[in-house]
């Protein structure tokens, strides 16, 4: 299962992944559909890595999206999954952390 | 609130965050005082991205933990807040995704 | 949206919830077809809340399973929605709690 | 490690779990210290379910807090433990669910 190229997801949002390098970490830019703020959404950095990049399984990975148009970070972890018609599936979970002005409103700044 | 330097949480865990770049993102290492393997444990690398590393407020931030004695992986999110004595503190959540074999499986892989 | 009746899911669980009282209050089982422990599943009992019962909208809710047949219970919440041509869909989350022997275990008891 | 009875956390919120039944359903009210809306907060119902509420283990609960002044509703999951000088200490963790307009804004609605 290879991470890298385009990947769209159920929302619509585009993820694009450049090289994977020899210890697994690899950049690569993420284009949301969805926003919880005003603002225009822009094009945003991500930077990750991955399990074992030399085999042909089915690699666990991680990776931080910095939005470009906000002031919140999501991170999301998953596994790259190939069905039994060589279709490969990326399965992933995610938190969006958005930034509180006081420690005090922490408990609410994750969803 | 500076993200560069040692950290120590509540379960005793210790954290390296080396220099930030200009655009955020950084590299460090993790040594996890808890397993939910029993391999041994080991250093494991982590990078990752902040907000706005330039300013000296409290930005948010995520990284990628890539487990080098396991198959997973473990994303982090977060802010760092500077308290009224001028104490910094990373308050966190975070995922940790096993490999699992087949994508049925997929509902259980995620703490 | 009615709570009431049949429900499938995506990994063919299936749940039942009785009448809605005028509190909100309900009660029903749960049958699922996934399982972390090598038990027989069997039917086990839920039971739960729901937003303004008396309204014609799309109501959150939320409802605990205590599973019959292992130590662990899992809590669900979400929302009934009617889509465009009036089919009701719950869209719900889940944390699944594990029983552990000892409070340093906590940390991984939640998925 | 007995449910029944007064509970505070971190926060300050109040928590009153009345008589646990013997399939381990019970009741209760939730006070709580913090808030996502302007309005004011009103104490609100929960119930929930324990495991084996004869034992006299460390037991695995959750239970539903339907709030009284917002159109949320948060589950909690835990296990209730007892530490080596005999004190009951409750760890849990939660989800609150916002009611939403639309199902294209699900994906923001749990914290």
């Amino acid at each position: 299962c290879v991470l890298t190229g385009h990947w769209t997801n159920d929302l619509g949002s585009n993820m694009t992944i450049q090289t994977v390098n020899e210890k697994g970490d690899f950049s690569g830019s993420y284009n949301t559909s969805v926003s919880d703020t005003t603002n225009d959404i822009r094009v945003s950095p991500l930077q990750g890595s991955q399990h074992c990049p030399n085999q042909k399984s089915q690699p666990t990975f991680g990776f931080t999206v910095n939005w470009s148009f906000s002031d919140s970070v999501t991170v999301f972890t998953g596994q790259c999954f190939v069905d039994d018609e060589g279709n490969e599936i990326l399965k992933t979970m995610w938190l969006l952390r958005s930034q509180v002005d006081n420690i005090k409103n922490d408990w609410k700044a994750t969803r």
